[in-house]
């Protein structure tokens, strides 16, 4: 046997999240019926994040282990044949047998998008949240700075979690402002780029619901290290929705 | 009564074009619907550019009379909350009796967005053409100067056209590609940004087939003089698909 780790990319709209439930349809689910279908045996794929209802990703990970005989490299193409096209493997590769989505040491990067505009944008609606009174950028600049580092992310998470530590750490957390030339509106593109070693259930969308309110003025940009430090979930600010949020990559250590 | 002006996105995907025709869904024929059960009275647009099935705008332009007693700033919002979410109305405002869409001197910018990169992406295969192999840009941009000026644009336009004068101007055809840091695979997104002062039928997809022919080295960047000399559909390169292409802005010169 051997183990093989794909790549996978997702527009979230039309799947109730990455994780097989039953009577709805979801990302591993399809993942599971392809591979299942394409090797004439039933196949469960182990994923690396479990993202939510309607959030999208870049760069999950899953892995499935296959007889010596198939090169790892051709799951990519082979699968995305029969894949419907909002789920498209991005590269397929062999991994050592023991190798784990979720247990190995590894920096994963999020972006949540905002778009900052007065009127709606149907070509964007399925990949940004909206949002029509115009964000101060600046402050949430400065708040996202406070975000970085080890910290106990108590406060940012569901309180339905059910991890034992909520200690991760923040490489960085950057917001990045793009504007568009071509419109009128004078519409902003607002993204929220996180990377850590590790996400509590909602913390993306918690930081960005918070960093949001800064933008609006609603959370003064210097209380993060209060919010932190209350480990409440109730200190921080709303959920933000699930469409802005895309996981981009997961890089491992090995 | 006065006259309104709408500009009008869609995310043009579920629609058989702008344009009304008996037994589809079509973007005017939604606008005609939503306006006249708004306005307790049979309505129809007359819109500026009819878009092809599948073809996306940004800011399209429409007008309709109503009574003095609306003001014609209240349309957008107003409409916008019986539309369905893939139209949107970006602003409304009043503009003479006799001002019409068609018979005003414009610019018209579109753009047609190419994803090039070794696999599809499903956050973006509504608003991009997919290109597997490496495109040569800097070609692709040489031969799309060759365009910009007054020509005879008849070799770029569908055979099905009927207009008199297939002689256009355009003013910019600029050949942009991004790279996004994120992206695992090296993928690029390459926008052909094209203005002028009118286009033909299927001109603007004509020239991004053939761009794209121009960067798969098919087609000679030289080739485009030549082919425009011709005045021969069957000399210039094949028709891109409308998922590409989105109508960005039309301004009027009053």
């Amino acid at each position: 046997m051997k183990r093989v780790k794909l790549t996978v990319a997702y527009d979230g709209t039309n799947y109730c999240g990455w994780q097989v439930q039953p009577g709805v349809e979801t990302v591993e689910g399809v993942l599971n019926t392809t591979i299942s279908n394409f090797l004439h045996r039933e196949v469960k794929v182990i994923g690396a994040s479990r993202t939510d209802s309607g959030v999208h990703a870049y760069g999950n990970v899953a892995v499935f282990d296959v007889e010596d005989r198939y090169r790892a490299e051709i799951f990519a193409n082979a699968l995305n044949t029969f894949l419907p096209p909002d789920i498209v493997i991005q590269s397929s590769e062999e991994v050592p047998l023991d190798w784990h989505p979720r247990h190995c040491d590894c920096r994963k990067t999020y972006e949540y998008r905002i778009l900052n505009r007065s009127h709606r944008d149907p070509l964007r609606k399925d990949h940004t949240m909206f949002y029509y009174k115009k964000l101060d950028v600046e402050s949430m600049k400065e708040a996202a700075g406070a975000l970085v580092g080890e910290h106990d992310f108590k406060s940012f998470c569901s309180v339905k979690t059910t991890v034992e530590s909520t200690i991760r750490t923040i490489y960085a957390c950057d917001v990045i402002c793009e504007e568009n030339p071509m419109d009128p509106l004078g519409g902003r593109l607002i993204t929220i780029r996180i990377t850590g070693n590790g996400f509590l259930y909602n913390m993306v969308r918690i930081i960005a619901g918070t960093l949001l309110q800064v933008g609006t003025g609603k959370i003064a940009k210097e209380s993060i290290p209060s919010m932190l430090e209350a480990k409440d979930r109730e200190a921080s600010g709303p959920t933000a929705p699930p469409e802005g949020l895309t996981l981009m990559q997961i890089i491992y250590e090995r």
